[in-house]
């Protein structure tokens, strides 16, 4: 057995820190725990006590004679080192740390944390936490939290803020059916981070949701490749905050300048098959319906209401989701037509007008008339139902409730999700408590059920689709060339992070992408000699170590018509140079034809603090750098997501041809993002690639400029520096 | 008394169609307004019975010797045009229609409505629908709607769907202690129409705010003026549905090409002060808290939370919604380290880490501190309030009763909004309803509360800046002159609806733009006679009635350097005119010098459908025709309006010099657009301007060219063709 195993399903536990004192920690961890009927064996460790609660108490841990799977240490930090060299000698499979004052209170804590993990490591044992609420194992009610009354149910609850995990507890108890197998709070997360827990969650099999609250991630890219396998198998449910904060990057690169951490999460948490939320009141409320329901699998529903209103209100917010509610069919019009009043609209929405006022159960036989259209994959009935024996006579509670019972089983059979909105919830009556014994949710707030279609409508499309998607794994330096690692290598040796132009060129052209032709001209008379060769005029662009951005230091000449033109801008741009910097090492010139008119593009690359390597495309100029009209994704990338990427930004039109200019060749962009992707692939060093700009046309496609900036030990998996348990870090990535 | 106070304050209604059948409408009315003790005199109207549930019946109208305020008619279309002349005879302030097909149903029933309005006008009478659920005054137990237990409070409630006044009032009536003055359902609105029952509102005085259900507005800017002089008074709150029906415009202008309702709908809005609310279910509560407490004057607000997730969100939340968070007071901050533990933050949000956990009083303590702080505007709790005693221990509950009472006469006192959002609100706590009795608000969904306070910021800001707006009125004609009249006019006389560009031109001139200069040459000769007068290059430009858009006739030619050139040009022209259309008639060509560099901008206008003329600005090219980058305002605008259109778009950084340009002086913009404001103003029959492009530049402007459409009868105060319950109209705007 694993130790996550082992720690979830524990046989025993031994509270490090017991009291008497109720007020303690130590004293209300054994209440719960007797309380709330652990299954297992509780071991209180206190030196100066002989019993707490009734039970032993131990001096020490390993004083304990049977086997202690999980130590729950609720002592300060500066004390943890040493016990949790304890619970190792006691074959402890996991630790759960309370006390905060580690990481999140700088490098004193740190190095403490730090220790402590190095320690548990050499006794293969595992901790959650330090500073975290605790966690909850519902399987065999191992309550370490000292919340009351959480209910069982099959949701994996993983938060990185105790608040929270109480605040979708409540939730659930007051409102839902449904409940939880777990509640881990994650802490500092000096050990155990967010993958882990959500790989042991995947071969869970009493885990069907995973919901998550989340500030930071230590480990961006692992968690996506993890997430990806997971979606696959259950959903994923996760709502960020701290975004606020977005610190403001230093610019640096294009890519840098405008990489804001919500666009880059949000669609590689997309890709990875994640369903994000933005409001926490939709947070549980999405994670019950897809712990509850089958997806929709073809992204159409249909929608029941009883009042014009809610139907309009519904369908706005549905079409703004982009789910899509199709035209019934003739036979289940008819059908419809038969149980409903003339003033019936039957349209989709269908609105019954009345046709239910003095029959509720009518919804259900709609309900069945629509399920079985089999161009609906779902169903939202919104309005009153649940209300009609409050509001208009009490006779028809049993009618709403007779109903009730008609729809749970119909959804039952039909296998096709149906989700309610009722005005009336929170007045209780027994015929939604009865839905929800069917596993049919109902919310009071229209927005919420609608969110919940919605959510269930995505992540069928997810599951139509994931076998498109990349797996967000690099196969490092699989593809790279003998003589492209000779360019790198030979940058690094030499001290150098900047590559000059005419290497990162040799290196694309390597790889096959279409790079301008030029070549490095040490003189006048070369550069005379090189401009001859090609029958148009050219430009002429310094290559210096000492120069990145070569227009700033004067190093660049367009439209060279001939010799004369050629040697005055190779005297002057050697002359700017100097000005420049007058200790600057000058390798030549580079010669270029001046390139073909065309759509300017901009691709570039950086490595990102969270996710490791992601890629920027947009199109050139103003778009990119006043209206950042751009698109972002994790690396690497698949020809779908290349394609994706040149769709969604707003000016994609322009590739079509706008203002007479003809069209041009997607297909040539799409497969310069994948070269570009197997690119980065191959060598680790690469921390910044900047194409800019690449010229699109009809038929072909030039890379223009290009700068490359390459370091050898960045962290090129992405891990971010994030300490303490509200970081805030989405705003540093 | 006008006719409106008449009805809402009616002594006595007849019940027209009144029934003994207790499944119809005509004996519901009665039995609600028995029930609901109405204050005044029922009159049964049928002429078939004696008596109805005890009282007399008349077997007309007429027949009724006491004077009728409202009448209500129950009875089918057809029979209601001689209803409504009966009524009107009998001395009615007004009748409630609640009979459908009339207009919704087609040409008949418009026809029937029309009929039915004519003659109530005779009469002096008003007509509340067709097509409604019926309206309720709760100042007299006026209930024609037959809903129960409709909470009576300071609310009026004015919605174009039964089914979600039926909503709002069921929210209230469950979760909140607030209530109504009134609720109307509009219906079609073939006599009241919503601006008049905001201008009434607005003057009484048991209503203080009023929410607004919308599906469509027969007469957008009649209600914008309205709106406009209600909301420095009391507060609207709008919900707008129908968006998904956003039928495409036929393209024509560039105006016409990108106005989506929702932008011009929005701002528009916005500037008459009102709040516009997108979720349902943030409707009936922002109209809740805009009701009973005082707006937030400077924007800014503290948050009091006692856990770290919570005051996360609720901090992102706010930071989207533009409410600021400013760091608390030395002086403040000294007072809450008092009482607060050690590790509790006293930043803003301020956490209390488990202060309360034993005392939830000490959130009372914190509120009084925080709302003493004089950069503190207003205040948001979050968390577990009303939950202490249900959570932790049962002796909890009185003193958060405790704490209920403290900050309720707190804020009493200090009149700044306090809001609060609870965990356990569906619970039930007696805590939170004390809260209510105060006029604290209590929310259980934390998205809701931040909204809450959003709004309060949002009209607090609104009162403080309205001064700045514009009504929306326009003085037609005011500023026109005697020669711009004639061009006009003549053109009209002519049949034309296109103006030729130099009519524009010289119209726009008489208003002191700054226009190209250019002259109509006539023939060859004349061409090159003007174009020398230039000390540029030229351009010609085909000048005729028959062709509107010139470069698709081959119509232009740029960069004119020479007599030769000019001739050359001259000739192909009116070759490419004659090849175009071969019976065309030609004024000749317009010669006028190369505009000098700059930024290219559009501005243009056309006239809505729902708010008459509208004015559009964006940078020209492919920012306005692929990316959209536009800003819309509903004319006229104020300088204050033009300086925000200029900033709002996302490309606005391009006229401060982008790429080593110089910057362009937008003090020539706003004047511009100003200009063109008093423009249409001047002339009503302008139903399209198009300055495209307008050259920008450091220190001056140029129209290069200009069309203008012009129509003698078109509706220019807006007013849509909408009819029927659920129009959904905004989609055709």
């Amino acid at each position: 057995m694993e130790p996550l195993e082992r720690i979830f399903k524990a046989k025993s536990v031994a509270i490090i820190g017991a009291s008497k004192d109720e007020t303690k920690r130590g004293f209300q961890a054994i209440k719960t725990l007797v309380e709330g009927k652990y299954e297992g064996e509780i071991f209180p460790v206190n030196p100066h006590e002989e019993t707490i609660l009734g039970l032993k108490c131990y001096k020490n841990i390993l004083d304990i004679k049977e086997p202690v799977d999980v130590a729950l240490v609720v002592t300060p930090a500066h004390t943890v080192p040493a016990i949790i060299e304890e619970c190792g000698r006691a074959g402890a499979a996991g630790a759960v740390v309370i006390a905060g004052g580690f990481g999140e209170t700088g490098e004193e804590g740190k190095k403490i944390a730090a220790g402590m993990v190095k320690t548990a490591r050499k006794y293969g044992m595992r901790i959650i936490g330090p500073n975290t609420s605790g966690m909850i194992s519902l399987l065999n009610n191992m309550n370490l939290v000292g919340l009351k009354d959480v209910p069982r149910g099959n949701i994996a609850l993983l938060t990185q803020s105790g608040n929270i995990a109480l605040h979708i507890i409540t939730e659930a108890s007051l409102k839902s059916r449904e409940g939880f197998s777990y509640s881990v709070g994650v802490g500092n997360e000096a050990d155990l981070q967010f993958h882990e827990y959500l790989k042991y969650f995947r071969k869970d099999p009493h885990t069907k949701a995973i919901l998550m609250y989340v500030e930071g991630l230590r480990n961006g890219r692992k968690f996506l490749q993890h997430a990806y396998n997971t979606t696959t198998k259950k959903p994923v449910i996760l709502l960020k905050s701290g975004r606020s904060s977005t610190g403001k990057k230093s610019a640096g690169s294009h890519t840098g300048a405008l990489a804001g951490i919500s666009e880059v999460a949000k669609t590689a948490f997309e890709r990875a098959g994640i369903i994000t939320i933005e409001r926490s009141c939709e947070l549980f409320p999405a994670a019950e319906c897809l712990s509850i329901l089958p997806p929709i699998k073809n992204n159409k529903i249909a929608i029941l209401a009883d009042g014009g209103g809610h139907a309009t209100i519904a369908a706005d917010l549905l079409s703004d989701f982009g789910v899509e509610l199709p035209e019934l069919q003739e036979s289940t019009r008819e059908q419809l037509r038969k149980i409903l009043p003339a003033n019936a609209s039957l349209r989709n929405p269908v609105d019954v007008a009345g046709g239910t006022d003095s029959n509720p159960a009518i919804f259900a036989s709609c309900a069945k008339i629509l399920l079985r259209d089999e161009n609906i994959g779902g169903l939202l009935i919104v309005g009153l139902f649940g209300g009609y024996g409050i509001r208009f006579s009490e006779q028809l509670k049993f009618i709403e409730e007779d109903a009730a019972h008609q729809m749970g089983k119909l959804v039952k059979k039909i296998k096709k999700p149906l989700v309610l909105h009722s005005l009336y919830n929170f007045a209780k009556p027994h015929s939604l408590e009865l839905l929800r014994y069917y596993k049919i949710p109902v919310y009071e707030a229209l927005d919420i059920a609608c969110k919940c279609i919605k959510v269930l409508a995505q992540y069928g499309n997810y599951l139509g689709t994931c076998h498109n998607k990349t797996n967000f794994v690099f196969k490092w330096g699989a593809k790279a060339k003998p003589q492209g690692r000779e360019i790198i290598d030979n940058a690094l040796r030499e001290g150098r992070e900047a590559l000059l132009e005419y290497e990162v060129k040799d290196l694309l052209r390597l790889h096959e992408t279409p790079v301008s032709k030029d070549r490095l001209a040490k003189n006048e008379d070369e550069a005379v000699r090189f401009a001859a060769e090609f029958d148009t005029d050219v430009v002429l662009k310094i290559v210096s170590p000492d120069i990145l951005h070569k227009s700033d230091a004067g190093g660049v000449k367009l439209g060279l018509k001939n010799e004369e033109e050629v040697r005055a801008a190779f005297r002057e741009i050697l002359k700017n140079a100097k000005k420049y910097n007058s200790s600057v090492r000058i390798s030549g010139c580079l010669v270029s034809p001046m390139a073909e008119k065309g759509v300017e593009i901009i691709i570039g690359t950086k490595v990102d603090g969270q996710f490791g390597p992601v890629i920027m495309y947009g199109i050139g100029g103003i778009l990119v750098e006043v209206v950042k009209d751009v698109a972002f994704r994790v690396l690497p990338v698949s020809r779908h997501a290349a394609e994706d990427m040149i769709k969604e930004i707003k000016s994609a039109q322009i590739l079509d041809g706008v203002r007479g200019e003809p069209p041009v060749n997607k297909e040539n962009i799409v497969d310069l993002i994948l070269k570009v992707s197997d690119l980065i692939e191959s060598y680790p060093e690469i921390y910044e690639l900047d194409l800019n700009p690449v010229i699109a046309r009809e038929n072909s496609l030039t890379i223009v400029d290009a700068r490359m900036i390459i370091r050898k030990n960045h962290k090129k998996n992405g891990s971010s520096n994030f300490q303490g348990s509200t970081p805030h870090v989405w705003g540093s990535v």
